[in-house]
């Protein structure tokens, strides 16, 4: 589909010594309706590009679908206030769908009690055993081959991106959004449809690392997570149960390891 | 509540000529379930502190209350897997939540077909008139003003932040969340509970400037926003229309202006 992903904003530069008129590329954001069987799942503010990607990715991260192949159609649809991203199911998921739409007591809020929706929120996750290994070069460049995948980034300076290392490959896909989850979304939806399994490889983001990106590389079935920037404490503590090797703060060459390190092969001496 | 807000978390940093183990303060994430009249409206992954302010700035942001004397009674509960802030609301408000829950169809998804709940997505905005002025100096001094406010940041490099500044007196308060929507929230409900009326200064984020933020904005009636980095241009039409100031990329003294600029007094000639 033909939208833009940025727009020129006129403004004026102020400094201590006079302002300037200027004009700066910056993202554009639209709601997007993530539509189940005529159902709305979830609207979410999303860079309007790879809404397909987007879609099929959300269905996996909710466990919405389990495969691609259980996804009858998509389509997608713009209106003027945004995009609808319709998807039908084959007929035994929808079902399941229904019934599990069924079994949430009410209508908005969730209609679950505060104990019950906290259950939820930590769900527990599938076990990674993938024995996927990588080595300290295939971790230090990869926030590196993953900028040189950012067009939009290059014009705007101001969105996330998530792609997928293969050892000894670097980056060999990636998806943009202002979103670092809908990022993540974007290329799991994208590996899916090429028929690229998760188990392969690393998933490399921009971006702090935090539980709900840890859930999402659970249920894609990745074994190891390459941050930008920190994590949290908790998302640690649930990579390290789901069998997921995290590195971050991976700048500059260097990274910190922490959950699994197993897979990292270090090829250095610790020096302490 | 006594709940550590960041962890020591062990892990090695690896370098080109070796691997050292070091520890790092990094920051935790709890499922916190805000809870209404015994009904969850979110789960929202948070930093574990400021509950009740957090309660009390969703519930004005998502329009669940108009002002903080709907409010009839806040409790906080501790569980094992999450935190609980629990709201009663006056009568009258109580009964209005459960006619708009009523008028929600259906159970999860929200029951809306794509086109209603992109409709909602972007809900029309009031419009924010406050005649607040702010100096340049205001407004260049801001992000390093809030960065003084920052203790879990400091410690975590991890999160960010949202404070309120009151011209001439910089940032007055500041409350900090690994997301920063929620730091926004737990600001707007710190400020109803301190009985500070937002009109009369501006919200200054550590973040980019999402769609989201000039929404929780609007609602709180605050007329400007001042941020460390990126607008969305969706972000800066919404600001346009519901009469918010924006100043971004507000770092080292200086800041783009963009909409509504005439709250802020530049004192300084055009260059160009």
């Amino acid at each position: 589909m033909d939208r833009p992903l940025s727009r020129s904003m006129p403004g004026r530069a102020v400094h201590a010594d006079g302002q300037v008129a200027v004009a700066r590329s910056l993202p554009e954001e639209s709601p997007v309706a993530l539509v189940f069987d005529g159902t709305t799942q979830a609207v979410m503010m999303a860079t309007p590009g790879d809404i397909a990607d987007f879609a099929v990715g959300f269905a996996l991260s909710e466990g919405i679908i389990s495969s691609i192949a259980e996804i009858e159609a998509f389509e997608e649809v713009s209106h003027d206030r945004g995009i609808e991203a319709r998807l039908w199911l084959r007929a035994d998921r929808s079902k399941r769908l229904l019934a599990r739409r069924r079994a949430m007591a009410g209508p908005v809020g969730c209609g679950l009690c505060g104990i019950e929706s906290l259950d939820q929120a930590l769900r527990p996750l599938p076990t990674v055993d993938a024995t996927t290994v990588l080595s300290r070069l295939d971790v230090a460049r990869a926030t590196d081959a993953l900028s040189r995948l950012q067009p939009l980034r290059d014009q705007t300076r101001a969105t996330h991106a998530a792609g997928f290392l293969q050892p000894g490959k670097g980056v060999v896909v990636a998806r943009e959004d202002v979103g670092r989850h809908n990022a993540l979304d974007k290329l799991i939806g994208a590996l899916a449809q090429a028929g690229t399994d998760p188990a392969t490889g690393a998933f490399v983001l921009t971006s702090r690392l935090s539980v709900e990106l840890v859930q999402k590389c659970a249920f894609a079935g990745c074994p190891a997570l390459i941050a930008a920037s920190a994590p949290t404490s908790t998302a640690l503590r649930l990579a390290d149960e789901a069998g997921i090797t995290v590195a971050a703060f991976s700048r500059d060459g260097g990274f910190d390891l922490y959950a699994h390190p197993e897979r990292v092969l270090s090829g250095v001496a610790d020096v302490a």
